[in-house]
């Protein structure tokens, strides 16, 4: 499949508009809190959620409304989750309402997601008084204020939009996401908002989503803490005017891997802003005997506290890599496993059949501080590979989470 | 059961002895690196060890040496944990059968475990040319000495000794233990050594740590990384006289809950002295519909780094305990869900059936300022109660973490 890589993001395919402004939930004036991505059709839509017992409100209301396989605009607040407030549906309610009559659509069409604080009443006239100039600052390139109205505690903006073909025809797909802390997702992921031009039905939607997000989002870790606010959703216009997907066909094929390049790119970049956060941490997993195996391995390592504060000391510790295999719920022998880092400074082989060999420390230094790093785990029992994103384990994601609410 | 705390530890009880010294594994020359106990006839013993695969050289001899269930001394060393490394078994006996010489024992009667870093070859030479001297200064207050030699990155020593009444006969139980990092024990636990004078078999002996294990050290958790080198060891001399505890009598349940205050203290002990830690953390759990329920929820939210941090900062951000709750592998009503905090400081209620309630900021931080606080969780589910013990998340957990070994 091939792709090109275009500037903007979820409003970059055919049929969306999108806007981002400050309404006041947040104090600071100057950090925009409101989003908007609106398509001038229907589209077919499909969402996956958290597997946290406690659940946002926007989750519950936005599962509703997307049982018919069918949405028209995304509405979402930052600074406030909604979650665990005894009046959160009713004002989840009211967002979707208020977008309808801006836009002159069925509330049931609008997806509606919060990202912030939980266990805090959200005000709702912030959001309505400012919904019509929200409405009416739609554009097409709208969705970089968007993306910043949905940013928490993230640094950066993580977006992307890519141009492929199917079937003769140029599709796009956008998305953007946000998450920083709170992230280990499970099934469903942090925020992430994706588009596309792509004729393709309800359900084969739901199939795509799902298959990419168990290699993607689901892989991502930054401290274990899975959300109550988890959400993943993607709208498709169909305006590029392919064939209908309606099946697993070629064309299906072609549009998840488009969707999963989209996906793994946001994954990489939530990882990489990770709270406090000084390097993108990579672990990739070879040689387990299956898919299950590799994912768990993968996954523990780049949870492990001691493993991300070594990472964040650019210390080779790598008794911490093998201590956090041996202790994944998976059947590994540890006698076989062999450890190797890896970055732009070059690769150093630090442990073969579960024992330490000889290395340079500055040359590992040298590999280590680099600003991604990558632990190679060869299993050496079978052909199964998976790759995990996290990052290091720092003073400010301490600093961070120390005083975030008050 | 009545009970008196006295001085000392696993030298406390009739017929054993201890000492400690360094001998060169650490640089520091004023920290001990080794330590001894001995009594002065063979024990009954017993043991629990890591669940993780990865498994120090030192457990491996240990589990061996105890399938007889007898033991008549310890011996540990700091600084290096003799694991991952292909030598391992070799230099783990080899410190067994210079016990042996040096005391005229069966090196199959000694336990040995070592702690420190994974990976790097542990040098003989230095042990055995210590153990003489460590052999000649073996006194009934050495245990202040060996409890100091134990210690890694532990800013406290964690020693305890109980005297209690066995049928008419004094009886005491001794108990040191350390763990700082890479702690969260499953069903063994770090490094802890535990005497007593009673009369028991080795069977029953393992039956009262099993049982004990469960609601003291694995309910445990500094930072989720469950280490390579666990390790749990009673010996019992037989001194006190009593009558052979040979079946789960009333003298049994005596013997065990008078080790059930020994481990509990060490355990608690162990969370305060966390890597890092400013504050010891309690969660009790208390409503829920079984115990395993209870166990999971009050471990998995003194597991959350958010929750952690939010300690840290006394920060009463109750929304992460719910969210904790929520992702716990436990069926679990949220709706039902009371939380409060506690401490010298009071005591505060901040949410109420999963949703928050309103409370004083300045009070709720006047609770959690102090240095040990408790997180109150009613489920309103059921009469099943459980305690876990860890720490806040600071910036020394990142330190002490971020440049380690080297």
């Amino acid at each position: 499949m091939d792709y090109n890589k275009i500037t903007g993001s979820v409003a970059a395919p055919l049929g969306f508009k999108a806007s981002g402004i400050h309404c006041g939930i947040r104090r600071n004036r100057t950090k925009k809190d409101l989003a908007l991505v609106v398509a001038d059709v229907p589209c077919t839509a499909a969402a996956l959620y958290t597997q946290n017992k406690v659940k946002g409100a926007p989750l519950i209301v936005t599962k509703n409304h997307l049982e018919n396989g069918r949405a028209q605009a995304i509405i979402c607040n930052s600074g406030n989750a909604n979650t665990c407030n005894a009046d959160g549906l009713d004002i989840a309610n009211a967002m979707c309402e208020a977008v309808g009559k801006a836009l002159n659509l069925l509330p049931e069409d609008v997806v509606v997601a919060s990202t912030g604080v939980i266990g805090q009443p959200l005000p709702l006239e912030p959001i309505t008084s400012a919904i019509p100039a929200l409405a009416a600052t739609l554009s097409d390139n709208g969705d970089d204020d968007a993306v910043e109205a949905i940013m928490t505690t993230d640094t950066r903006k993580k977006e992307i939009a890519i141009k492929f073909t199917l079937s003769g025809r140029e599709c796009t797909i956008g998305g953007i996401a946000k998450g920083s802390g709170m992230i280990n997702p499970n099934m469903a992921t942090m925020l992430c908002f994706v588009t596309a031009d792509a004729d393709i039905s309800a359900d084969m939607l739901h199939e795509a989503l799902k298959d990419c997000v168990a290699s993607t989002f689901n892989m991502v870790s930054i401290d274990g803490d899975t959300s109550t606010n988890d959400m993943l959703t993607i709208l498709a216009s169909g305006k590029a005017g392919n064939a209908t997907i309606t099946q697993k066909s070629a064309d299906y094929n072609t549009f998840k891997e488009a969707l999963e390049v989209v996906m793994t790119h946001l994954s990489r970049e939530v990882a990489r802003d990770g709270e406090g956060a000084t390097k993108l941490v990579e672990c990739f997993v070879s040689g387990a005997a299956d898919i299950k195996t590799a994912r768990t391995v993968a996954k523990t390592v780049i949870q492990s506290s001691l493993f991300k504060a070594a990472m964040f000391g650019s210390d080779a510790n790598w008794g911490r890599v093998l201590c956090a295999i041996g202790y994944a719920e998976a059947e590994v022998d540890v006698n076989k496993v062999d450890v190797e880092f890896e970055s732009a400074g070059g690769v150093i082989d630090v442990c073969k059949n579960g024992a330490g060999i000889d290395f340079s420390e500055e040359a590992a230094r040298n590999v280590l501080v680099r600003d991604e790093v990558r632990v190679n785990i060869n299993l050496n029992s079978g052909d199964a590979t998976a790759t995990a994103w996290g990052c290091d384990l720092t003073y400010d994601y301490v600093k961070i989470n120390g005083d975030y609410r008050t």
